[in-house]
């Protein structure tokens, strides 16, 4: 089916939260999970929106040509802001180029794992 | 990418349940959240469906201008009338504007946790 | 907005599976859980696909207007045929009006529950 | 509704993981569940993406006439490769006829599991 970008510029995540604990033998965390299908570096751009404070804008990150890259929402930065943990937020992922990107959260709070995944809400 | 309002209008999640009881150190509850991506406020009206009774119809909810809010079923409430827990039912919310709406559930009725999650379905 | 009729009248949901065992305070089980926002009453009919054996064809089930129904897979019968538990398979859900389709499984294998959902996916 | 045909060739889905260690009674796995509606065989080809390595092309997989298989990614192998486990990774099916495909992972890492399911992101 050749090398071409496949997907979507503009996907939404309304359901982010990066668990505040962890226990047992495994880390809670959350991640994006970007696949780019091309020939070419894919460039994001990640807005935070929160609850009661205004968004966090133009998070970057990248995904190499013909790789996936399964994003840690905790070490996103940008000018030393970062996504707070134990706060609901939502995230709109944006790319130079189509991707597809899917949202997981691992729940480490309790030793047993609780896991949910979407696929994210493309919108261009 | 502008401020504009993205997603759909009306949105449908087929499986609700507000699991009745808690253990260990969360408490069960499910969110319907919502993100408002535009420079206007969002005003929601929740339906909902149940098995055996007419529907519950135009709870209210609001979400801010270029904000998320991950609203609890739980809380929803217009005069006096709420989501029973323990009930199987499901959930149309229509919004006057553009907005994204993903439901997770957090079911916390064993000492450890589950959960799970879904975009909800878009019609308009 | 109305009370006609929303969604699809054909669905599929690749990963079917009955969890044979429970243990703990919940009993594992799966659901289909349709929604009919119309006036009529919603008539299914399901059909089962397997790994290595000619599908199950036309479980029937229905849906009330304006009600959902949660239907434990469980527990569709067809000329005394059911759906066998530890089994993988997958469905197919058409309906004679628009409805919308989400599938969940509790596992409650271990005495802690897994829970997982997807949306439907629609086909016509 | 016939024996048509029915959904997608082209499928994606960003977040794949083989979890690597198994406690309690189940084992960790996923499985890529696809389901063949038509009267003729379904020909798979998986490509696998890493975040750190060309991609693993053509991993072949086929479905019969009228059937689902709930494929185990770890059981994927072409010339002797085969998905690492412990690996973050994304796959990309491609069928010779329309078919419909969910993602599911089963994460036994503790005692407890934890489960996860996504319909894939159709393309095509």
């Amino acid at each position: 089916m050749g090398n071409s970008a496949k997907g979507h510029t503009l996907w939404f995540i309304p359901d982010g939260y990066i668990p505040p604990q962890s226990s047992g033998s495994l880390t809670s965390h959350e991640s994006i999970c970007v696949l780019n299908c091309s020939e070419e570096e894919a460039k994001l751009q990640i807005t935070v929106y929160f609850e009661d404070q205004p968004p966090l804008e133009k998070l970057e990150a990248s995904v190499s040509a013909r790789r996936t890259f399964h994003i840690r929402t905790s070490l996103l930065e940008q000018d030393g802001r970062r996504i707070p943990a134990g706060v609901p937020y939502a995230m709109e992922v944006e790319s130079n180029i189509p991707v597809i990107v899917q949202y997981s959260r691992l729940d480490a709070t309790q030793a047993e794992n609780a896991l949910m995944s979407v696929m994210g809400y493309p919108a261009r």
